[in-house]
């Protein structure tokens, strides 16, 4: 199962709207005879996959699979009864799947005579599942929030100079969360302060993730800015009231607390088949995420340098006083080149 | 010599002004036959204890030490004659005595007729005396600014709440960096928010360092102050023009930029002995440290938390735009509890 969850990783970035699966499909004696993971939404399931490699192994075989193999039509056939067609003995999954429309796989393995186990490795399938998890559970996409900052938590120094706390490792690894993501989100602090470009380099293979500004008065994205480019697909969400201008697909949502309403951006987001956002947002945009309850995930890159003065990572987010604070674990540290970077999750409530 | 360096390590913070040192010997077979360490100023120096460990054994054999051996006879007698007066054959030490008043003890032994080494795993060495090279390299103590934090940065929440930002975990591991040091050192804001303790708890053993307010204006330090009670000594720094009133022993300083001078803070703290120091100021005592240039590492506990309000760890400094960054690197990274402790050290540039 192992082996499938990091085949299922591979996936990352170039599934959504569906999830990462991988499948192992292992024979009697204990060998591995198929393995395959989905690679891309429209395309072959990971069970699919499997079976075409295992071929007439697959009699009798044991298939293990990260999620409950589906029992939907969609561009596909569903999963179950391709397993139970190739002759497939026992099905072991590690989690179950929440989605009303392709749920029903492990009965109809069961009703066929086939032999199903479930949650095995649950928690690690479900961690790298959680985007789609989360969407499926909540209507939203997965957010994870990423910053780069000193280690006093500022972004930039007292000048406004940010270019660079971090190192160009950091920057570099910066490209891999983008690749997983289905769209990188930034505000139009950050739009004009460093005209990104966002779009994800020197990863081969990636889906360019839909690049999303959020410019609620229409005022940030200026002809010429580098989102604007044709690297990937760009989205400029902007409020109601205020005339679209530009070369931007832009969409119209409700303002709320001084930019727009959050809870509305993601349901568009979700709506266009995002899954798993990547915020990079400055401090004004990641408080209005925090404040909306929709950050799921941080990762920050911390540098070992001292500012003492500069904008702070997060400003806003509705916190007043220490028992309110936003309660995270640490799910991983990692030396990156001469910085950190930290991943926090936060603390499950649903679970 | 890393057993050596490990037996160092138990003196620190009952040592100074002496630095720390460990020393092991070694017969011909390899076998050790004696073990010391220096464990408290005025008492015998490392080699000495390893030297009475061994009896008889020393003759003919090697002894390797963290530090090279002094030639300086003060509480105690040169280690360098003792070394020669057991028949020590052979010396190794890691690290070569900058104290101009107990060097030469290299010179003394290679004139009996001992064979010397310098250099083995000088690095280390000198990273666990670190205190003790410092102050007799600049003449100042050696100063680790420990903070705890969110990970965004902020030492209280909006409304100024900040207990507990970290776990107890945490907090119990302060204790034992209170316990390595020879001074503990907060500001007036530190001491009006907090009134804290700022003795060792929990250490079995340990020297209490000498508590240090800096209360520039004399008035943060009120009666019934927890710093003024018997577990440690108490030591409050306040401006020339001011005075002096309360239980605890004062020391007049003069003013900088808004408060004391910190180059005259440390040279009073040197003169007392102190080597090491453990600044656990808030944001403006550390602002005055960090413009002093006069941080020399940071020990940062960074809760998983958000609090996106509140004060920030570091206000000042001085620093301005990013090229003036303070560059430290990160020499450890380690979970305590649910958070981290960030170990950072400042980029030696007299090296």
């Amino acid at each position: 199962m192992r082996r499938a969850i990091a085949l299922a990783a591979r996936g990352l970035g170039s599934t959504s709207p569906n999830p990462v699966v991988g499948c192992v499909i292992v024979d009697a004696s204990g060998e591995t005879v198929g393995e395959g993971y989905h690679q891309r939404a429209g395309g072959p399931h990971a069970e699919v996959h499997a079976l075409r490699a295992a071929g007439e192994k697959a009699r009798g075989a044991t298939a293990l699979v990260t999620l409950e193999p589906c029992n939907h039509t969609g561009r596909t056939g569903p999963c179950a009864q391709a397993l139970i067609d190739a002759g497939i003995a026992r099905v072991v999954y590690a989690v179950g799947d929440p989605n009303p429309t392709a749920t029903g796989g492990a009965q109809r393995l069961r009703t066929a005579g086939v032999d199903v186990a479930a949650g095995l490795l649950e928690a690690e399938a479900a961690a790298g599942n959680a985007a789609w998890l989360t969407s499926v559970r909540l209507g939203r996409p997965h957010v994870t929030w990423k910053y780069a900052a000193s280690l006093d938590g500022r972004i930039a120094a007292g000048d406004g100079s940010s270019r660079w706390i971090t190192s160009a490792e950091a920057r570099a690894d910066v490209h891999r969360l983008r690749a997983e993501c289905d769209a990188v989100v930034v505000g139009s602090g950050t739009q004009r302060a460093d005209d990104p470009h966002l779009a994800v380099r020197g990863i081969e293979g990636a889906v360019q993730p839909l690049r999303v500004v959020v410019d609620t008065n229409g005022t940030a994205v200026k002809p010429g800015a580098r989102v604007l480019d044709d690297a990937a697909p760009t989205l400029v969400a902007i409020a109601q009231n205020v005339s679209a201008e530009g070369a931007a697909e832009t969409v119209r949502l409700p303002r709320a607390d001084g930019g727009l309403d959050i809870h509305a951006l993601l349901g568009e987001l979700h709506a266009r088949g995002v899954r798993a956002v990547l915020l990079e947002g400055g401090p004004t945009l990641a408080g209005a995420f925090v404040a909306a309850g929709a950050v799921d995930r941080v990762v920050a890159y911390l540098a070992p340098v001292l500012l003492g003065a500069g904008p702070a990572v997060l400003s806003g987010g509705g916190i007043t006083t220490i028992t309110e604070a936003l309660r995270l674990d640490v799910s991983e540290t990692v030396r990156i080149g001469p910085d950190l970077r930290v991943t926090a999750t936060l603390v499950a409530k649903e679970h």
